[in-house]
């Protein structure tokens, strides 16, 4: 059996593992949220959700959408459509042998970025606090996807 | 060129492998699921797909929702949101040195509740039965997820 | 500290690491082509969106859905359920020593049928356009899938 742990001991390696842990933590943490405000706010998706609220007709005026739950689920959506390309592209380049110091440029940055754009999201904050840590995020991904490409092409 | 192929030779890493295999076919089924749904029952969500079932101003109403469809792909969307961050936090996971005994429960508790999850939505059966499978795979990947950021934290 | 720069010069897994990376940056072009049509046709999810518009009442006219910003959502959705398990499923297929030949078909028709698949949805182009492209990348999914399994089956 292979000694996998070597992996691990590699330092870029493990500041990947470190901040995808902590950003995906982060996105699983979004559907507490929602969790939350349907049950505080009685604002459910499934006719079996609201049942312990009333029966038949009476337990059919909590299907509905709010505008807090929205919200929270395109701040959901939208952590999904960026946190899945620096996944994917970041093992990737954490693999492809970078600087130390500038894979923890990247990861901080888009750590910060995406946690940035969670609380500008729900505050909500005016923009373009919200579009800044968006693009932040988006060019910490671009970078790295660069940086692969350029030195690791193989069509 | 080097033999990688010592990856999978390793028991969690293999078990990881077949495990993750497992579940994102699953989720791929929801895609199928979807459209057998929208065929049968003529609902469609852009205008060139409802055109062999008539033209022009005749096949704009099948350009509708449907309960059973926008069920399907909430189920869909919830595995998205949960699947993605097990497959990540479990890939760091797996090459951190975990026991087997203690991987394979994980994987195995995180796969079956999801399966459960998909039974429950689709059905539907009444709550508790999707909340229920949907905490024990949360917790999984969150229990992955503290045993990483103990062993091998590196920020 | 080990070397990890032997696992990208496998060129099975340096081929993977492309491939991934130009669809990966594929999908994040969505939320640009999204933004683009939220501001040239002025179509906001958000209040704080709107308001360089315009204050108050006259702001909020523009948080509406519109036909060509929903398209290019929907299209967006679908890259992410289906090049997340390409993704997750391509990489252990990856290390699972296949043939080069065969890696880079797959790889190459999954890239090819998503970049299909994205100018048949926003142009659009009548079915069966749109269908085959999404079929062939699925196809491609699932061919590595029970390829994986079938070699490295460990439950």
């Amino acid at each position: 059996m292979a000694d996998l742990t070597q992996l691990l001991e590699n330092e870029v390696f493990m500041a990947f593992a470190s901040y995808t842990t902590i950003v995906l933590s982060k996105m699983m943490f979004m559907s507490t949220v929602t969790a939350f405000y349907r049950l505080t706010r009685k604002v459910f998706a499934n006719p079996e959700d609201c049942e312990s609220f009333g029966k038949g007709e009476s337990a059919k005026k909590y299907l509905r959408t709010d505008d807090k739950v929205e919200r929270v689920r395109r701040a959901h959506l939208n952590d999904l459509e960026n946190i899945v390309p620096f996944v994917g592209i970041g093992l990737l380049y954490s693999l492809s042998g970078p600087d130390l110091s500038t894979a923890l440029l990247h990861f901080r940055l888009f750590v910060g970025a995406r946690i940035y754009h969670t609380i500008a999201y729900l505050t909500p904050l005016p923009q373009p606090n919200r579009g800044m840590a968006y693009f932040v995020g988006y060019g910490v991904t671009l970078s790295m996807a660069y940086r692969l490409l350029k030195t690791r092409l193989y069509l």
